[in-house]
């Protein structure tokens, strides 16, 4: 008998163990991929970018850009360089939102081509601060349903007014 | 002795289930409102909609609206017409995101009457994707507070530029 | 055997207790922090706020500012008083959203000094509606990553157009 109880409980234990992993209900994944700006603003044809507003009225020129607004639709690649594979877009809004510091509110979508959609939001220090250019994921559609997790941005390529290249490495927490 | 081990196991398996349910911690509720959004422009006192920014200086008329924000103010019915009952209303802020297809990028609070508040955030592909009208549920207030999910947009009437109507159907996971 | 049994249960309903504790998976915490908007238009130098759009064409004047968009570079203080020790600032955008009532869409992230930050979104109903005013936490960084939660906006202090103190308190779930 004690043998059966001894098998019961394990049996028990094992039950346990796998509700406990579902109920806790995420598993990890990581992803990379680039995002191209393209801000010609005169050959406007070829501009991923909008500007709906380029300067605010009334404010410091020592506030470098602050309350600048800008409509995005980037291409993301699998590579650095903006001929490799391109995996999606990433659609949405930043803003300059320091008076200090260059950085940039941002409210976008990530879609990844056949996988679905990974939502940002936060605030990007790019120069003068001590925080790290990391955001938050705070959504998802598709694979990424109910997505959480962060995304660290990290400029690779800068060529001002004409475009810039971060790399975005997600770290999501996905239901299971 | 076997028989109180057997029931002493039963009924701790059944608190395990319990708490795995418990700790898993959502339940689903499926919620439809419609959304009525006026844009009459001309007689401004019935707009639901205020334009922010109505043309990005300097990008190419092939990029349908690309960069137009709108701040909305929309009411929210139980039934396809604005006639029916009000439940609510949605309040936030979209803006044109797409340089190729006609597409939204939105982030709103839907006010639910005695209920509280749900809050979205994402890009809704309107014309010209393959992507769903899906969007996500990232948070919430009152009965819905820390939800998740998602929201599915669909147009149910449209008359440039007056008028449109679109149903939301949101798929909540809410703590319980 | 009766004995060892017993003890054995005890110990797997104490490993369950531990197991569902950790599959829920949250702590909470508790914070306030008093958010200070300087908006004195004239004197730019010392504006926190930078006005996007002052006002959107063609709308009734009856909807109260109903559109117009701000930036804020705020800084977040622990005490009532500007000159107590600053914590922190909020990073963000907001927007008027109401045509009948004043109302204010908020996007913003709070940066904590040394702790991380905490990412904001909702709608704040300051003046003329029955909602609280609660926002939705949905994000974070650092010690707040993956937050999510609530906070409650109440004004200690304003004068118009120059300044408002709004004093902040959060509650947030935090992954354990």
């Amino acid at each position: 008998m004690a043998a059966a109880v001894g098998r019961t409980l394990s049996g028990l234990i094992a039950i346990v163990m796998v509700m406990a992993y579902l109920a806790k209900g995420e598993r990890e994944e990581k992803l990379r991929v680039y995002m191209h700006a393209t801000m010609l603003y005169k050959n406007v044809t070829f501009n991923t970018e909008a500007v709906v507003v380029q300067k605010s009225p009334g404010m410091s020129s020592a506030a470098a850009s602050f309350g600048e607004m800008h409509v995005v639709d980037n291409p993301l690649t699998n590579g650095r360089s903006l001929t490799s594979s391109q995996v999606g877009s990433a659609q949405g809004v930043y803003a300059y939102c320091s008076r200090s510091n260059v950085a940039a509110w941002w409210s976008f979508t990530a879609f990844l081509d056949g996988r679905g959609t990974v939502i940002v939001m936060g605030v990007e220090q790019i120069i003068g601060s001590s925080f790290p250019r990391v955001l938050s994921v705070v959504g998802g559609t598709g694979d990424f349903a109910n997505a959480r997790g962060s995304v660290l941005f990290n400029t690779t390529a800068f060529k001002f007014p004409t475009f810039y290249v971060v790399s975005l490495d997600f770290t999501l927490l996905l239901p299971s």
